[in-house]
């Protein structure tokens, strides 16, 4: 299980690395083992959907077991499949990088992380670099 | 934030820039800066389901902070991306021009105006026709 | 069927109402025969999600054809009736005085006019006014 | 608006009061003006499903402009009113207290605390606190 204290450090380094290297203002959330939000924060500036958006990201990482990249993959091999799946979960995924899943020491999925507002390819560095920052690895 | 006159002067301007170029019938909507309805009007003849595009263009646009061009761009680069972006949102954003955002003197989105009845290029020039007779400026 | 210019009439009758009583800011919202959104507007000061209120409040009146007197009279009777009219039209109906049927002078119904923001009494009254500033009958 | 700084104020402080009066652990939401996410945090042990309540609080409030100790009331007095609004609004609301109005110092709604995991009226104190903290002022 992963600590608040934990995924505050995780969404604080995501959103300090964004700052710090200059990009547009991030949002990032942490969800458990179940997909349910421990936390989130957004940046000041960025847009009022953001939430939605972070957690779509970090929703379907966790219930399919997937990272961003790799349901991206998907996404472009098979854009109906995804299609689908957005649907079976109440329209709560998203097939992009930025969907991290947060793995244990011993390999276990214990959550993910969902960060936007960036590019794609950064909001996934920024989430791997918040995991990191807790002790966790990340699976982008 | 949009005082109603405000957003009665973008709507009226709008509608009239359609009637005075003999364009189809216009619907016009302005949300505030938390995507909710300030203020609407369907044109006479034009279809009932007018609303419900018009403020989908406009929701989209404030959710995102991306207007109904950037929007229909990434959605002819990344189909998959808008698609789930629709499901996240509860089916409530359309990524084509007619959605514009809404800019105050510093920059800042204080809501977005969405016009649907025409073409998108047409609603979009309507859309921008009634933000600027409002003092205010619109990113389409 | 409703003009746009008699939608507006009712609307801005309707919004004065309140204003010259010195009541709380009003919305107000005009719907056609067939519950689509004809034309809106929210008084300065209005809470943000007063939209979704005038409209549930018309839009219940429409499609059952009962006034909100009638219908708070059976949620009194027999709520879980009106609970399930609420489920059955998706949760768009609000069973309280402020939605008003709107009837031509061959007493058809043409439509409804849902008003909040005061007390329901007060909301009723101000969509009456309206409604027969436009040349229409109301039925609260 | 509320910084984000001053959100996460108010949500440490709402968790350590409930943490240091030995109440059960407390999640807390803060939503801007609109009802849109700036920051969440759920202790320790909560249930996986606190998320959901604690914005729900929270929303209600904003979009109605009504704190949970009111909603509770009207409730009380017409239970199918706000069952319906509860409809109305997606399945979004609960009518307890928990739910605070965020005021800034010229008394106008800027937001809405949202705090559940112990007795609605020590959710309500949590919230109030977190507030008070961030140099806001709550109406529960």
């Amino acid at each position: 299980m992963i600590a608040l204290e934990q995924a505050q450090k995780m969404i604080d380094v995501a959103l300090e690395t964004g700052a710090s290297a200059g990009w547009k203002p991030l949002s990032a959330v942490v969800l458990d083992g179940g997909g349910h939000v421990l936390a989130f924060a957004r940046a000041d500036g960025a847009a009022p959907g953001r939430f939605e958006i972070a957690r779509a990201k970090a929703y379907g990482a966790v219930m399919l077991g997937m990272g961003g990249k790799a349901q991206m993959a998907r996404a472009e091999a098979q854009g109906y499949f995804m299609a689908a799946v957005n649907g079976i979960y109440g329209g709560q995924t998203c097939p992009v990088p930025g969907g991290v899943l947060i793995r244990d020491n011993d390999g276990l999925v214990i959550g993910a992380m969902g960060v936007t507002g960036d590019t794609s390819e950064n909001d996934a560095e920024a989430a791997l670099a918040g995991i990191a920052a807790a002790g966790l690895t990340g699976e982008s």
